[in-house]
């Protein structure tokens, strides 16, 4: 994606492994659309009551990727514990949403890419948690001069 | 606001604090428009050097606000220890935006502006936090079926 | 809105009406929730397949609010003949949902609330129309320097 | 991208070029990052006064990538010319932000490959175009019912 090499190309880069922070950005863009198509489709079919939740879980799902995505594009100078929370809150969107998605994989294709695509987005947020040293971001805390 | 006046008319309600959700999802669309502008007009200011940080924090911060405004207009049934999570996350970026426009307040009018925007965001913030019991959702975990 | 002291008080003003431009702002932030909102309490209602279009023109309706929104908040170098296409488009979304609401507003109040916001949104965005003049922006063509 | 997958595998497909709308959203999507990790490496160059109209159209072109991605999302049953408005708005910011960022390609990578993503999206966003018949959606008029 080319986005990756913008931001690999930028002037300063962070001590983060820029790959793994470019995969996650990439899955939560692609997880983002798989939602929002699996919502639009789950509207169509005849079992629609049973697919509420799923419709309900793949729009915040979405929502929350689209924000992470945005953040990981923005990682040089920002606060790392946000980034932190928000690939946490967007790796259990999509565990929660992956996991719906996937009680229907069987009956509707739909279903099952969004569960493929919520799997890879919650995996390499992972990745990006693990890699996120606790300490990254210290030297950036809203200090003084406001008491 | 008239999304309260729809979300309370909506046929199903959780057992939380309606009001305090409403309240919640208007300040995060008040905070993430005050950043962006507060963002906008910091690229005109002759001491730009200074509010490289303040930019990428309102930028920041208007995504997570964005995002969790939105995941507030479907709270219906959703998951709410993602929403947890990000009324979290919502509150620290605004914590972290609020305190770097505070220092920048005195001298930049759109800083106060947005300082004051994101105080209000996460006192809301706090107050659906303190709200949402621990057990809200607990009906909802991606349980069995997909072993 | 606090956003729109924010953007009243950036050091560089378009020669344009901006309070017509905060307005709708506001207007666009309000029609965004208010049709996520609606697209959310149509989920539960019995007569869910007649809403169906209603829900899809919700979530179309949000998203071009949201992106006319934030636009709007960096209007001082922008290209005018973008943000007159996005208000347009907005003008549009809202048009078309408000309708669709419209049919439903004496069954659903969720509607009757968002046919309004999505009234006053795009009487907004008309007023911004007839408020931008067609050469606002003439001076920022792409021009030049990579033919 | 296998938001693709899940447009291709929906109940129901209008009669269009579905991959033409599948490629455009994955270019709205790619473009839309690359035009935040453009912007947000802009705010660390030396030269950054000659690129604050790059971030703002950088900024712009990312929410109008964002929302109209979106829409292509949910192409099975909304409002044919709001998307052909969206898509034209879509195609006019890469244009425009491609310029811009052509003007800057020799001396940075990031507006270089932002440029770039912007030609491939506004290239998309034409076939979308082309293909879109005139009368599609004319069975959608917000007609009767409201008058």
């Amino acid at each position: 994606m080319q986005a990756l090499d913008a931001a690999l190309s930028s002037p300063k880069s962070p001590a983060l492994d820029t790959q793994a922070l470019a995969d996650c950005m990439e899955a939560c863009a692609a997880c983002e659309l798989a939602c929002l198509a699996c919502a639009d489709a789950c509207l169509d079919e005849p079992d629609f009551v049973s697919l509420r939740r799923c419709i309900r879980l793949d729009l915040d799902c979405a929502d929350v990727c689209a924000a992470t995505a945005r953040l990981l594009s923005r990682r040089l100078d920002g606060d790392a514990k946000l980034l932190r929370s928000m690939v946490e809150a967007c790796a259990r969107a999509c565990a929660t949403c992956g996991a719906e998605c996937h009680q229907h994989a069987e009956h509707h294709e739909h279903c099952r890419v969004c569960a493929e695509a919520c799997r890879l987005c919650a995996e390499r947020c992972g990745r990006v948690l693990r890699d996120l040293p606790d300490t990254y971001g210290e030297t950036h805390p809203p200090v003084s001069g406001h008491g």
